[in-house]
């Protein structure tokens, strides 16, 4: 992964904290809290006085960055992802659903994990398009809350329109997925939690985007009819 | 539209306050406040000491409803949208893009009007795809700082997934647009900001349950391959 910050030359190029702190832009009480908090990896030792960095403390603290600063998540659940990242279970499948259910939004505090079985819309509209899912996965209760909200205000979900969201959701997932590094657990695991969050917002813009340009299409065309 | 709540039964049938309260489910604190905030038309007074509501009213405090409640709009962001539907400008375009720059998410406080024309990765990516849009549409800085973030983050976005996003998100659009009544220009800025905002946790809960169904079946495929 690259990183915004000035990277280390190499990986045996081992810096002391000021350094770090320096490359990073993360300010030095923030590093510690951080190292205090099991979010980024203690240095090694060389001395009672001085640890020393290396190119994995730089990339970590890219990634707690990201989750913390971009995608929003307080650092008790940046540390539920970078535990999953640093010690993944041997079913890789369980470990990213798990990974993606500790970034926003969270289940309503109403909502019993008991709760799961129910979800009437989300399960309706998973079955309708023949996906399969896991119905414990956090994403199934978000979807019944945002059908349930449509619904309340007056615009539900007709079968055809989720036919065709179904249909590009699941051409721009295969996008992201084909991108998704297979070479360890920690890489695939790191890619699905950013890609989650950091597109999230690329799509809803890019979303409001496509309704403008369709709009100044459908008026002009008005314009010239009129 | 229809709302969840007990509808009136006809538009000629007014009733008085504490069944509007009834049958809206909005408390009647809360139904005076919107009344002084100019968020919900005054009744009909028949009397001294008493005012009518009629089934305008009810859909009125659904919309009202939806856009505090389920959109997270601010009482005085719902004033905006409300006003504009209620006082539409003869450029319907530009009452659209007014009414969706209401929503959330907002500008950060450190962009000024006159950054709108720099934006360089959003500008880059929608002159590619080939889109029309306004520089200054709230979208634009939307989109310039979710590409940042995912650059910064190490996971750039590739001109070959740009086109692929492109291409599935515009079709998702057309769908919605389609929907879009054009009897009134009050009624098609109720539906965009209604749809804009109720249809974005969809969609992304969607996309995750996506990712798990082809997660699923990558990980199958590894099974039986091992």
């Amino acid at each position: 992964m690259s990183t915004s910050c000035n990277p280390l030359s190499r990986e045996g190029s081992a810096v002391g904290i000021s350094e770090l702190v320096e490359r990073s832009g993360v300010p030095l009480a923030t590093v510690k809290y951080y190292i205090r908090s099991r979010l980024l990896m203690p240095g090694e030792s060389t001395s009672a006085t001085r640890s020393v960095y290396t190119e994995a403390h730089l990339r970590r603290l890219a990634l707690i960055r990201a989750l913390t600063d971009v995608a929003g998540l307080s650092v008790q659940k940046a540390g539920v992802v970078i535990g999953l990242i640093d010690n993944p279970q041997t079913n890789i499948f369980e470990s990213l659903g798990k990974a993606v259910a500790a970034l926003p939004p969270y289940p309503h505090a109403r909502e019993s994990p008991d709760a799961a079985l129910e979800y009437p819309r989300a399960r309706a509209l998973l079955q309708r398009v023949g996906q399969r899912y896991d119905p414990h996965f956090a994403a199934v209760a978000q979807l019944e809350r945002a059908l349930a909200a449509a619904e309340a205000a007056g615009l539900p979900m007709s079968d055809d329109r989720a036919r065709r969201y179904a249909e590009h959701i699941m051409a721009i997932a295969r996008v992201e997925l084909a991108g998704m590094p297979n070479d360890s657990v920690q890489n695939a695991i790191e890619y699905a939690v950013l890609g989650t969050s950091l597109y999230e917002p690329v799509i809803l813009a890019m979303r409001r985007l496509a309704h403008q340009d369709l709009a100044a299409q459908m008026f002009a065309d008005d314009d010239e009819n009129t």
